[in-house]
């Protein structure tokens, strides 16, 4: 695989997620008001990783170049994590203004909106993936059970109480938040995409050793971007974290010691698939994550 | 049936609930603040009636003396309904200080945990369903997809975006958010009864019409008790409706047409399930509630 086949694969899967998302909450009742408020911040962007690894997963699970099946599965996921960020951002939670550089969803359409429609978006993740046209009553359950396991109280949910309540400060703290908030989900992510598709154990172990990886080095990436990023492309005001008092992987490891961590979690990444026959995206991707500047 | 079969059906069906619900989330970490959040509220009393109500049509569907089997489905309604209940105390939403008799979530725990608490019950209640140990794969998708659709943006949560952002007046207005905000719901119950057992179509139709008819006569005697009931009994403060300047069923029938239209609701509720072999508990359920003071 060149890079070039990389940006396509990923274009097409993008343009799919995209067009699917734009498709949902569009139907015209008199409290559409809700769905304006689900679908602004549905839509607002972001680099839909998530659904990405969902996707792939799925195509090397057995789905091929019928991976698309799987996108109401995939998609649902970037509805839960939408609804996180909505919930996250309100005034009793971090109390941002901003998200991807736009007004965080409580400024425009009210706290009581805000809460409402992250509440909403969660059944809306669960209703898309068991009314998926194209998997049957045995992947629909497992898929709906993988993002009930890492979305509550073992995974998202847990991390969010540990990161807003409990004030982390060492690396294996930070570690720790990091696992449950958001490796929960980019684990959930991978291993969806061998649920859609029924793949063998095999790639479930694969996919939860590339999962650990990636996602331990995107939290890190995401801490030092804080600190090194460009507010426009990063989307958030940079230096947040240490304004609001956060412990950060950079206070921890420093500069240096995020990026050689880094290096290291998406060397294990390429080795956790490589026996993966089609593993090429996947290396691609965890090398463009660890670079990333958005 | 007797009254005191009926009874003791009740109670049968209460106890099996009650010790369900309490082995739940009691796992010992270092973020159990959020599983007491959660049980804080969980486990606070209340009437289980959409629990009962799966468990009647599970046993009616099918399952007959193994009705136990829909325990997880059953709890499950009653995990959103929890939820529900935390988010709606919220200081953003209807900002009470009482519910059930004792102070909120969110006054015990604080804003942010009731937020997380209610979060991660929705998740919960489709792993519980996704994992329900004697339900097959199918029946499994079928129970979690009944929840799934009867509490986000087309039913319960489009009810609480009416009840707290529009201001409904007339009883058309008021029924639509009922049917919405707590019809979904007890509607949910009974058909989960069904999806559990895998029951034919016509339990499935006669749980839809005798939700419709109780779930009905269920807010309309809610309201009436805001205004004739007794704190104690009632579990909330009387008046509060009127205080929140909340128009009601009794504001646009009165208390004389509250009664009768509840009477005519019960006895449509009866008829949707007299051609059931085995209704009686439905009919004693449905005259209970007709009459309740709590």
């Amino acid at each position: 695989m060149e890079q070039a086949e990389f940006n396509l694969r990923r274009r097409e899967y993008r343009d799919a997620v995209e067009t699917f998302l734009s498709g949902l909450f569009t139907e015209k009742t008199h409290y559409s008001d809700l769905y304006d408020s689900m679908r602004y911040s549905l839509l607002a962007g972001g680099k839909r990783l998530r659904p990405m690894l969902a996707l792939e997963f799925a195509r090397l699970g057995g789905l091929g170049e019928n991976w698309a099946d799987a996108l109401p599965a995939a998609c649902a996921l970037e509805l839960v994590h939408t609804y996180s960020l909505i919930h996250d951002d309100l005034p009793c939670m971090d109390d941002d203004d901003l998200r991807r550089g736009k007004p965080t969803n409580h400024k425009v359409y009210g706290e009581t909106m805000a809460v409402l429609a992250g509440d909403a978006l969660q059944p809306a993740a669960f209703e898309l993936i068991l009314t998926a046209p194209k998997l049957d009553a045995a992947r629909r359950a497992d898929c709906a059970l993988v993002l009930a396991q890492a979305s509550g109280q073992h995974g998202m949910v847990a991390g969010q109480v540990l990161d807003t309540l409990h004030n982390p400060q060492t690396a294996q703290e930070l570690t720790e938040v990091h696992n449950l908030k958001t490796g929960a989900m980019i684990r959930a992510a991978c291993l969806m995409g061998c649920a859609a598709s029924g793949s063998g154990k095999k790639l479930w172990e694969a996919a939860e050793n590339y999962a650990g990886q990636i996602g331990l080095a995107f939290q890190i990436r995401d801490d030092m971007l804080d600190v090194i990023g460009n507010e426009e492309t990063f989307g958030k005001p940079i230096g947040s974290d240490q304004e609001e008092g956060k412990s950060t992987f950079v206070d921890v490891l420093g500069l240096e010691g995020c990026a050689n961590t880094i290096s290291v979690c998406t060397s294990r990444a390429r080795s956790a698939v490589e026996q993966v026959p089609g593993h090429e995206f996947l290396w691609y991707l965890a090398d463009q994550l660890a670079q990333r500047d958005y």
